[in-house]
């Protein structure tokens, strides 16, 4: 078994224990939409990379644990508002929680967690853990609210579409870093160098995302392939592909996409043109760069078995397939 | 012009001022909602609580505002979200945000004012303020989730009752008051008095509210009469009512209460019912108790203006009709 693997044995039973008690304290009415949310699969990236960062700047206690969590937590609240918004029916290949206990619940669910997650880092009495979260709520809606107002806007630019993944995904990884680092009391250039690695690797995340979104079958992902298009989420993959039709080809698919008028056929030709132009691979390309910005951050870390693991994840990101 | 008149005019506009300025940066996408919201005729009883509480309490700066603002931001998050759950069509007699805006702009508009309210005690650096609004968070929605849980609960005890309103309203003007004598950095006894009065305060205005449910005409509420009953609410006047019918009248209103089979005839006789038996006075009777406690509270507060203030708001409390 190799070192990242033991890590995790280790670290994950610790995490879902965390969870789970805080969970286990909730109202009855909204813990079972609680629990399907947190039991659906998720690879707790959040709470490992706190735990990581803070490790690896050289912070030991056992008290590390429901900061790492809250994170998973914020995560959660805005996965099942997220679905609600987007109408999604399903959630890493299990039914969306809003089509299994209804809208009421979820609200209700993801206001409490949210809540939760509030309480938990409040709880350390830290005023830098309490703004590293804040500063993560807000980013975090603000990014999506800024994905849902450009829902099948044609003129979304690359920059645009930087700046929602950032906000929506990327600034949420930066948290999860940084607060490790801010719990670990580093001095301000290494929190800044685990935030830059938090930010980077979070971009990187969802670029990867948005390419397997065009790439990868629904056995593996867990959802239909080309789900971003059906909801009328301009990705990169798409942009490049909208960028490198003929005008006239280009006004064709953008009116139907804009209108939501897309037949089924014409979807599956922008699903074949975007894998036969190298679309997702260029998108994967971009991730790398990210990637190889989140190195450069890393390299400010002590030696620790922790910087060495997370130069692991780090690895593991641009290979991931789901 | 009395003095509270007085106090006021001078301090709503700086209150309108800082909600303004707050919500100005948000997203345009959400910025209406949330407007919409802001501007439906608010009291901003909730600020105006933190303000008089921490002047009375000897605090001086400027710096207040933000503060105070957060815990109505943060009533107006719930707001916006409760409306959806209850499929209620007006707020303080203009349409419901989300009959307005659609449920997606609500929802991320409530998940916004919500983050920023976050943002912005944060922003005070004082682990204690973030606590209070942290703890006002989670009594706030686990209050909305426990009323959802029990509505057209014919079973709801008397002190299941209390435990929602304590939560969903009364928690949260606890911690208006507590926000503000943690601002001032007042001596222990004195925080838990504030709080104390706040929490009294919260319960005997949701007791008022739901009394006012029951008597007060739709020119002055905003809202149609006996809008709790046909929402499934069980709220004081109510219980009242169910527990001095006939067993078999009890039965039958019961069982159609229950099922959401009120016929409109036994909705108004419900109404008049509750007038001819005197349970909205018996409400609004111990809404009184209630304030009787708060002034209690009060007690241990310094001689100031705002303490006077703080009296006048209390009085008006009983006797206010809408």
């Amino acid at each position: 078994m190799n070192a990242f693997a033991t890590y995790l044995d280790r670290e994950l039973p610790k995490i879902e224990d965390c969870l789970r008690r805080h969970v286990a304290g909730l109202n009855p009415y909204v813990r079972p939409t609680a629990d399907h949310v947190l039991k659906a699969g998720g690879k707790r990236l959040r709470p490992l990379l706190t735990i990581l960062t803070a490790r690896a700047l050289g912070y030991a206690d056992e008290d590390i644990y429901p900061l790492a969590c809250s994170l998973e937590l914020l995560h959660s609240a805005t996965l099942l508002h997220d679905d609600i918004l987007d109408g999604a029916a399903l959630r890493r290949g299990k039914p969306a929680a809003h089509t299994l206990f209804g809208t009421t619940h979820t609200i209700l669910a993801g206001d409490v967690l949210l809540a939760l997650a509030n309480t938990m880092v409040a709880s350390y009495g830290k005023p830098v853990l309490t703004a590293c979260l804040s500063d993560a709520i807000m980013s975090t809606v603000s990014g999506e609210i800024q994905e849902i107002a450009h829902i099948r806007d044609v003129a979304l630019s690359m920059s645009d579409y930087l700046d929602i993944i950032t906000g929506k995904t990327a600034c949420l990884i930066q948290s999860a870093c940084k607060a490790g680092a801010l719990l670990a009391e580093a001095d301000p250039p290494l929190v800044q160098a685990a935030a830059g690695f938090g930010m980077n690797l979070g971009v990187a995340f969802q670029l990867v995302d948005d390419a397997l979104d065009y790439t990868s079958p629904k056995e593996v992902s867990g959802k239909p392939k080309g789900s971003d298009i059906r909801e009328g989420k301009l990705t990169l993959p798409l942009i490049l592909h909208i960028q490198n039709l003929s005008q006239e080809a280009r006004e064709v698919f953008t009116k139907a996409f804009k209108e939501n008028t897309l037949t089924e056929e014409a979807l599956e030709s922008a699903l074949s043109a975007v894998a036969s132009g190298g679309y997702a691979d260029k998108t994967r390309d971009m991730a790398v760069s990210y990637l190889d910005k989140a190195r450069e951050c890393l390299g400010a870390f002590p030696a620790a078995e922790e910087t060495g693991l997370l130069h692991t994840a780090l690895e593991g990101m641009a290979r991931r397939d789901k």
